[in-house]
């Protein structure tokens, strides 16, 4: 059972996230509908994270074992002609050792999330940004975030349906920058909480719009209480960029 | 009758186009209904290019004359409000003089054509970008583009459909260059014929997948003739970027 390992983008809108679901079209469940119908049989598919309903992929990393060896450019495009007409596109696939494993060996993932800052509502990238239309001071955005860069309890930062084990995760960087009418936050780490970046989105938005100082973002991170987080951001603006092993 | 500018944004996929038709959903439909929601009566929402389906703007312009004054902010706000759930969003409004004509008196009009140049379908740009998966010479199509650039008779790259009295234009740029996966051929001149730049793009192709030397688009130029054109380019890549006058 050769192993392979698969780089997929998608535009989250559609689904119900990345995990299979009995009813709802989800990532996964599309992509294991297409290895289906390939592989001549059922295999799991397992993704790197599960992202939630609505957020996007640069480059989801998944694993899947198929019954027989695959040239990998034949296996892409196999694949992606049976995940149309849903925006899933595999980008690459590689064969892998049968110890890798897309979720356990992560060392890294990489989180984007773009807010549209203009008065006028997104048309070409509805669905794509969060539009907030009153001026944010992304430069007390960034400051704010580099209370959160390190090792912290981020229990203020997780969503209550969060099943880590522990609230403890190290953010190896949280950067704010403006692109003209664009901001865009960057967020890395070994892994993330259940709706961490989220979470902190809604609260640096809060830094952005003069409602906390940033001061205040570090003052929820050390209650390590869920209702000293903002509220917590659409997924519409977040985007996985990439996982790294 | 005060006049206004508006500066218009717009995913032209779910629209038959720019221009009001009686039946289909247009951009110039939608923002006539929302002037005429907030101007008490009908207004002619008059274009400087009618965009065909499925082709984008970045920032379309167009002109409207109102039964009374508004503040521009309000104007553009209310605007927004009524073009709802549709994607388009009137990005600016300013008030103009009486004789300010958005289609007559541009003076200049700037495309945008991408080009997804990868194995892998668009799952994030689906309906964006056209698709092209075999690798295109993006340097050979810049170099073959210049010979277009200049006043010349463009009968070879106009719609049979199209009304313009001559089919003579400048071009002032043809620019084709790559970045990473994506192409961009950014295309200005004062006016355009109808399916100009795509039936350019769709030509320019061809030299990029070789099929055709870059002599033989100024050999299709030159022989002014409509069936020397390459397979028109679909809508999907093209946006009205700028219009200035």
């Amino acid at each position: 059972m050769p192993r392979y390992k698969l780089t997929i983008e998608y535009d989250g809108a559609p689904f119900a996230g990345w995990q299979l679901q009995a009813q709802d079209t989800t990532v996964q469940g599309v992509l294991e509908r297409a290895v289906a119908a390939i592989n001549g049989g059922p295999s799991i598919v397992q993704g790197a994270g599960r992202t939630d309903a609505g957020v996007h992929a640069m480059a989801q990393v998944a694993h899947v074992d198929l019954a027989k060896p695959w040239d990998t450019f034949v296996l892409r495009n196999a694949l992606n002609a049976h995940v149309r007409p849903h925006p899933v596109s595999v980008l690459e696939a590689e064969e892998v050792p049968e110890d890798f494993h897309a979720r356990f060996s992560a060392t890294k993932r990489h989180y984007l999330y773009r807010i549209l800052n203009r008065r006028s509502p997104p048309a070409l990238d509805k669905g794509k940004v969060w539009w907030l239309p009153m001026e944010l001071d992304s430069d007390a955005m960034h400051e704010a975030a580099q209370a959160l860069t390190g090792k912290h309890d981020f229990t203020t930062f997780r969503a209550a349906q969060c099943q880590a084990q522990s609230p403890v995760k190290t953010l190896d960087r949280l950067d704010v920058a403006r692109y003209g009418e664009e901001i865009e936050i960057h967020s890395e780490a070994r892994s993330f909480l259940h709706n961490q970046v989220r979470s902190i989105v809604g609260s640096l938005k809060l830094v952005g719009e003069g409602k906390w100082r940033p001061r205040d973002l570090k003052a929820a991170l050390e209650a390590r209480d869920r209702a000293r987080c903002g509220p917590v951001a659409p997924p519409d603006g977040l985007y996985l960029v990439k996982v790294g092993y």
